[in-house]
């Protein structure tokens, strides 16, 4: 069902200070930056060969991202996962007992289909699931 | 400097309910299970392409997955990319300004080198290089 990990998404205060680091100590390639409003955050990927890392920072403290900073800090806010089909793999997870937070697809970054489960069913991991293709 | 990501490592009280819930329901394919007395756990891996999902239960509560789990419950422990070289990219890390928990490579699972950043140098990311050549 999964293909591989597409990307980590990583929960900081202030883009740029995070930016500089992936991109000037860790070396890697910046991909992309995006408001994604329906998330209520700012996001940047970077490229790590196929992988990704994706850093979120919240437009707002009532913001998921900004009610996870508040409570936890910054640190891993998710993990996604590349499918053939967001809609086939949420219909796999929930046979399989997963407690979906998105049972119909939304948009993420670029546009593409992804759909997240509730950390609660995997373990305390946030899990997406996304369509590249 | 990093070709991949290697694989997330999840922080879990016990192997076998997590790895039932990744391996049947999460259907990824179970590669590897070791005890790493080094480093004060069980761990299972398991591909998801060629990215792994690493689970690692505790063998005490005073290991650092045991504290992990105290503190923060059960959700993403670290991140590990795959490197050539590990020396190399210790140095390459400590010339960029991070503060390395290792200065000189440990052994992880199967034997290989690794070395850990600490999460303070990389906003809450506890961040792993791994060798896999």
């Amino acid at each position: 069902m999964f293909a591989r990990i597409d990307h980590i998404g990583v929960a900081v205060a202030e883009i740029e200070p995070a930016l500089e680091l992936y991109r000037d100590s860790l070396q890697l390639d910046l991909a992309h930056r995006e408001v994604v409003q329906e998330q209520g955050v700012e996001a940047v990927l970077l490229d790590v060969g196929e992988n990704h890392v994706e850093l979120l920072a919240p437009l707002g403290d009532d913001t998921p991202v900004g009610k996870f900073l508040a409570k936890r800090g910054p640190g891993v806010h998710h993990v996604a996962y590349e499918v053939d089909d967001v809609r086939a793999a949420v219909a796999d997870l929930e046979a399989g007992g997963a407690e979906l937070i998105d049972s119909e697809p939304r948009l993420g970054m670029f546009g593409l289909e992804v759909a997240f489960v509730h950390p609660e069913s995997v373990h305390g991991v946030l899990t997406e699931v996304v369509s590249v293709a």
